[in-house]
């Protein structure tokens, strides 16, 4: 057991090597070179993040973080709000409005239905996606999941749920990704992306 | 440039990634960890790092730092104040006391002379090691500073600063790494291992 010459320091080490990928001697890094930062620098560091944690709000349409009590994305007027996408979490979001290929709204579950790691539909918000699509705006949605068994299990979940509402599902393309090599993609992808081959257009990227 | 679907959110992410070795990639993902955990949680983590930095001491004797105003080492009585060991900082004070062969006190200079990164000797503590020295207790003053040309440089400083003092001064030894094999060693290292070869006593770990 490293000892610290200080129960501050040891504190502050504790603190950092509780987040994911830090382990006891990058938190001493990170914390020694706070230690040389002015006082105010890392004063405004841990205000930053305290907060952050204290007034950050998730729209209370799509669930994903905001300022506002409704989104940026969910109250811009010139978005297509009869297109909806489901996605994980926020960094989805973020991934997808980069592709600036995708111009209706979101719908962020909080993650996915893993009944191994204690998740069911009641933990996602899956109930008010249904609501949301029960109100009558909303023609299609895209699941846009990840391609592993639980985003298998969360699109067939939310597929049967949306059933009723006679909206239409799509979920996103799954094929070889732009760039790779055929030889070196696996014979799932492969085979599926034979098996959803599209129309040539003579434009296709 | 990313966009951040909240303001709060992206000074977070700010705020973490001007530390060292974290990019904008990690620094949203320990973001978005700290989200899913609890207020409490956070606002503990801020704290301990705003208290560290606002309360932190440093050994008035040894530089190290210390939550009183000198340091558990320099106040335990049962260590030879006798002998200094000159680091350059507190990991390198940690990582000495990790291999628990060594029983003296320390000195931390704060860094190393280094021209060309503008620090020069009166920028560490090197006129308080030499006040130290100068008290009379001192018989020893061990350099272990990296072996480097900013270590060499601050040793050769350090050596023609005490040498009015009369103090014994030496340097920890340098040769080829235990567990290392010869072929593997730079030829500096081995020649240096040879020239400063040691009487061989049977007992050689």
């Amino acid at each position: 057991m490293q000892q610290y010459p200080s129960r501050l320091l040891e504190r502050a080490v504790q603190a950092f090597s509780t987040l994911p990928g830090i382990g006891r001697k990058t938190a001493l890094r990170l914390v020694l070179h706070m230690l040389r930062q002015s006082t105010d620098e890392v004063v405004q560091f841990a205000e930053a993040i305290a907060t952050m944690k204290r007034e950050v709000k998730y729209c209370r349409s799509c669930h994903n973080i905001s300022d506002t009590d409704l989104c940026p994305i969910c109250s811009d007027s010139r978005r297509d709000a009869a297109t909806i996408c489901v996605v994980e979490n926020i960094q989805d979001v973020m991934a997808i409005e980069n592709t600036m290929q995708f111009h209706g709204l979101y719908h962020v579950l909080g993650g996915l239905i893993s009944p191994m790691d204690g998740v069911g539909p009641s933990d996602l918000q899956i109930d008010s996606l249904v609501q949301r699509v029960g109100e009558g705006q909303v023609k299609e949605v895209i699941l846009a999941l990840s391609s592993t068994m639980e985003g298998d299990t969360t699109n067939f979940y939310i597929f049967r749920k949306l059933a009723p509402t006679g909206v239409a599902v799509s979920v996103i393309a799954r094929g070889i990704a732009v760039g790779n090599e055929l030889e070196y993609t696996d014979e799932v992808t492969l085979g599926r992306s034979i098996l959803n081959r599209t129309p040539f257009e003579g434009n296709e990227k």
